[in-house]
């Protein structure tokens, strides 16, 4: 199993409304992906200063699973059109379970 | 729930003896913290250029139990001797699950 983890930061001016449109578009992929085992999305409690924003977990069967998500044209919509306009920056890991 | 997610780049000098030990010792945590309910650990398998190196993803049953596994001392004998001395950037994110 391969567990995907990215985890954002926001541009300082991206406002509540458009951070969560984030949240509800990526909740609202897992139907539309195969071989997908656990999506879990949030926005960070406030309780380390210094933290990022957002952070995905998404655990899939195999490394194909994952890039089939990475590749979907519904997860490259929200990534171009939600995302990267408010984002700051991103880091990502992929690694086996 | 509190799911606790941390995603670290090495710096270029940082051996994979040296990230070998940071992932071995995190590893043997779990039975020191109370409310764990889950903790993965792993280095980036390479699938994405520009990807961060080592992420650790672990759930907690409350916030409580969360600060207690931050805060505690084999934690913190890790974070000092082990990860701040080979790392670039750490990221990292508490979202509620």
């Amino acid at each position: 199993m391969i567990r995907h983890v990215a985890v954002i930061t926001w541009l300082p001016e991206a406002t509540a409304e458009a951070r969560q449109q984030v949240r509800d578009e990526l909740a609202a992929l897992p139907p539309l992906l195969a071989g997908l085992r656990g999506y879990t999305v949030g926005a960070d409690i406030g309780e380390n200063e210094g933290n990022a924003d957002l952070a995905i977990v998404a655990d899939f069967d195999d490394v194909d699973c994952y890039r089939a998500y990475r590749d979907h044209p519904a997860h490259q919509d929200i990534v171009k059109r939600l995302i990267r306009p408010i984002a700051a920056q991103r880091r990502a890991v992929q690694f086996e379970l």
